[in-house]
This record gives structure tokens, sequence and C-alpha cells, in this order.
């Protein structure tokens, strides 16, 4: 079993590459080489029994990937991306990155009949946007309201297509806000969501520019590598007729994550919150989908997180 | 008022220049510049008020379009595209026509600043598909089932994302099924739907090889024309978050289609259709969406026709 990580350096690249080598398998055989790329050399944990190569490449220039792929990956999991704030800065970078590299990396996987191969990508839930309905499903349309988002609905699109050929095996997940990641607190719009229960946690002070009933679609960082890893191991024939869809998040808002935070830290924790409305900040948020049903990934055995609390305590147990 | 038109030797290039020509202006501008573009050079009507360029041009060959963008046309028609069974034996022609083709003409926009430029598409009903509700609407997911229907999705999202940055003002109109199609049966899954009008109408035996109830959604080519023009007049702040949308066709079916035929051109008309089931037409066209809530196009003024007898009193009118 030879698995390709592009975007391995990053954090959910990494904390995929951890679970990989301490699970050891993949689709009920040995993980025996690991092909990690991002535009540096990726860190990589001790891993005897594995052979790995670690390539930094520039998955934009023109047959970047073609040394990678000529080692017939079994499993390629694509998460190398530009971010939604930078690929909205420069179209022209988003593009590159998000799209081109996508369809280049499909097109290498084609020419080397790699068709067995299964892709599993990472797409996102700024796919969606327009005017939604209060509860999304599986046959709400794609309207996205950035280029992110149309970056990563045109590549579920080619992935489908490419899947439906049969020149590969591909499965897309749309992602919910991940939550808590680690770091510190940065430009996204959805950085808050980490941040009013990491820092509180770290006795740090934190600002929320949303209201406490703005509701929030998420998944811990734990529950989406799992469903990357499940992602990889469904079986084909249970696809169906399209290969993305949107992973069972759960709906939480503001007051119940600030209220799960004060039973795993106190009242002292949820007061170094502090309430500041953000006019840039809140209409965006505001237009986020929080409500969804998840039939098909529930159907093909995608689990997600049970409650807030847990998130917040898993988070917890990790740091501690 | 300058206008351009890909696919202009095409059917619908052919008959959206015909009327353009006879109408004179558009948006309530005259029209002073035709631009055709097609593989071969399109047929020309005499306009004598109208200088009219007519370039053969390989929209996939690289700059392809920088003389005919560097002419700042207000408005584009851009109807040039290789058909569904084309795209589908085809995957790199497919890709480079309709999807690189459409990036160009964006990017060519772009580079000129042409932001004001109103850009309308033809994507196709065909971009829909998958386990589809009984009746769809705005918000139905696009999951196409062909490569076609793919390279129209993403183009739709390509340029919606471009005018939501102000790049170009963009209108993609989703076509239903043309009905009554000029001209002679072919591969096409969908010929049976104009055939089984055209040929009895011309005193021709035909074939129809799917069962009396099969339902269709169609529209006459002169209510696509005029859809056409109108999605060149829409007022930009109409469109709302998403510039994609289906027009309002008309649900029918086989028997429907066939008693209107009885009603125009008699009994012995209908005699001339054989029912042959054909178990390679009659799945593809069990999948194709019949029915749809029209909801934004109509609210944006698009028109449909009234019946399908009306559709074959135009044919017989215009082809007597």
């Amino acid at each position: 079993m030879h698995i390709l990580i592009t975007g391995a350096a990053g954090f959910l690249g990494q904390r995929l590459l951890h679970r990989l080598i301490s699970r050891k398998e993949l689709c009920g055989q040995p993980i025996t080489h690991l092909t990690l790329v991002d535009q540096t050399q990726a860190a990589v944990p001790d891993a005897p029994d594995i052979t790995i190569h670690n390539d930094a490449v520039d998955i934009t220039a023109p047959n970047a990937l073609d040394g990678v792929l000529d080692r017939k990956p079994d499993v390629i999991f694509h998460l190398a991306a530009v971010v939604s704030s930078a690929a909205e800065a420069d179209l022209d970078l988003g593009m590159a990155v998000n799209f081109d590299a996508t369809r280049a990396l499909l097109e290498g996987c084609r020419t080397r009949r790699l068709n067995k191969t299964r892709l599993v990508m990472a797409s996102s839930v700024a796919a969606y946007g327009g005017d939604l309905p209060d509860v999304l499903d599986d046959m709400t349309a794609l309207q996205p309201q950035t280029s992110y988002g149309t970056q990563k609905a045109m590549c579920e699109f080619l992935i489908n297509d490419y899947s439906r050929r049969g020149l590969i095996d591909g499965r897309v997940l749309r992602l919910p806000t991940i939550v808590i990641r680690p770091g510190r607190p940065n430009a996204a719009a959805s950085s808050f969501a980490s941040s009013i229960l990491r820092e509180p946690l770290n006795g740090e002070e934190a600002i929320c520019p949303v209201p406490l009933d703005q509701a929030l679609f998420v998944m811990s960082p734990d529950k989406v590598i799992e469903a990357l890893v499940h992602g990889a191991e469904v079986q084909e024939e249970a696809l169906g007729k399209f290969r993305a869809f949107i992973l069972p998040g759960i709906t939480t808002h503001v007051a119940e994550m600030l209220e799960a935070l004060r039973e795993v830290a106190g009242a002292e924790a949820v007061a170094r919150v502090r309430h500041e409305p953000d006019a840039r900040i809140e209409p965006l948020v505001a237009s986020w989908p929080a409500r969804f049903e998840t039939a098909k990934a529930n159907q093909l055995g995608f689990v997600g997180d049970r409650d807030f609390k847990q998130i917040i305590d898993a988070y917890v147990a990790e740091h501690r």
C-alpha cells in the first residue's frame, strides 16, 4: 500500500500522516510507502517499517507531479490548497493551486492508467452559497460566493467526471468548519470559532465578533482525519452517481460553545471571551450554511462528533 | 453596440444572427458592429448598416480570441461548443472547446478590462443528473453524468466567479431540449424529439424509441433565441447571487407531442411515426429531468412557449 499525501506539511496533512503511521494499514493492506508532497519538506515522524519519500514540490509547476505519480500510489490524499482568503486576494494563485494542480493530478493518473487509485480530496462547506434553504441536503445546489469555493466546486465536478469515466476512483469530502484548530488567531473570518475556546483554555483573552445565537456547522480535527481515512476505505460501488458530499458535522451555536467551555474550564474561562461585534465578519459568518441533513455521508458510514463538549474534551486531552 | 457571437455558424448562432440583424438594436443601443467567430466562416445575411467581421477561428488555439477581443465587444454570445456525444467520445476535445476556450475568453476579457461586457453563455439541462427529485428548482444540485454536462457546469461556476469579482458581467442560461430542430435525424439520444414531428410534417417516416408517457422539458428555437437576447438585456442587479439558471421550458410527453401533431397535420402524419423501443436510448432519455419550477427565470422576465401546439405551429409557419 503506497499512499501519497499532497499538502503533507499542513495542519491536516501532518495529522493524517501521524494517523496513518500509527494505524500501519489502510484498506486492509499494510502501508509500505508514503510519499509526502508540499511546498516545503514535511516534518516526518519515526516510522521504521515504512519507506517515506519527502518531496518539496511546487505543484503548480509543469509536470511537477510526474516523479511522484511514477511511483504509482494506491491512495492519494489531495489536501494541498491555498486557503480562502489567499484565493480571494489572488485569483491566479487560487486557480493555479486549487484547480489547475488538481486537474494536472487527474491527468497524471490518467496518463499512467492509475484508474484503481483512490483519490480522496478535501472540499469545503465554502462551496455552498447563495440563497440557501434553512436545512441543506445532498441535492442542494452549490452556488459558491468565493473564488476558493468556486475552485473547489470545479474540482468536485472534474473528479466526478474522471471517476465516472473510470480514469480514477475519486471521493470528495466537503469539510465543515474545523474546530478547535491549534495555533493563533488569524485573519480568516472563521478564526474566532477556534479562538474563543483555544485562547481561554490557555488562560488568554479572545474576541467573539458574532452574536451568541450565530449557528455553525463544525467538526473536530480528529473526526476530519477519521473521515479522510474512511473516505479512502469506502467501496467504490457505494458512492453512487456523484463523488462529492458534505461530511456529518454538528450544528452548534456560539452560546452552546461557550456553555461547553464553562463545563470543561469554568466560568473564569468563559469570562476571558470579549464580545465585540464586527460588522465585517458578522455577515460573512451569517452567510455560511449551518444545518445539513447528511444522509449520504451517514449511509456511507462517516461519523461526526457526538456533541460540542466532546470536541473540547478531545482538545484538552490532546494539549494537556 | 458591438456584439460578438462565438459558434456563429451553428444552428443557434445563425438564428441569433438573423434575429439581431432584424431587430437592429440590443440593450437600447443600435447594433453597429458584429463579430462572428466559428471554425468555418459563418453565413452572413445582408445588413447594410452593420459592420460585420467574420472570423474562422480555432478557439482552442492559444490567444485565438486576442484579435476578436481587441475590438472590445459590448455583448458576447458564447455559443461555441462541442456537443454531448463528441465530448463523451473525446474528453480532451470537450475540455479544450467547452471549458478551456471559455476560460480563455474570460481571461481575454479580464486582461482587456472588459468588465462591463455582458457575456451570455448557453449551458444545458445536461448539467443536471444523479438522484434527482421529481420537480427541480433553482436550488437543485448539478450532478452531471456526462463530460459535456460537467464542462458546462464548470463554466457556470467560473463565469459566476468572474462576475462576482466584477471582471465580466456574465449570464448563463441552461437550455431545455430544443424542439423542433431543423435537419435530419442524427446519433444524439434527443434526436427523436424533433424527428417524430419534423419528418411526419415533411411526409416522411420517423422512429420513436421511447414510451408514449416519456416526459420531456422542451423549448422552441424561437423562444431560445428570445431568451438569449433577453439574457443580454436583463439588468445585472436583478441576477442575484448566482449567474446560471434554467430557462422556462415546458414539460410535455410523447403522447401530447403526437396529439399536437395530429391537430396540426392530421392522423396520417401521426401514422408515420413507428414505435420501436430502443434499450440504449430509453434509459438515457428517462434520466433527463423533465419538471422544473423556473422561478428565477420567470422573475427575470424570461418567457417560454405557451403549449406544445404553438411549437408545431411556429415550425410549420416557418417552413411552409
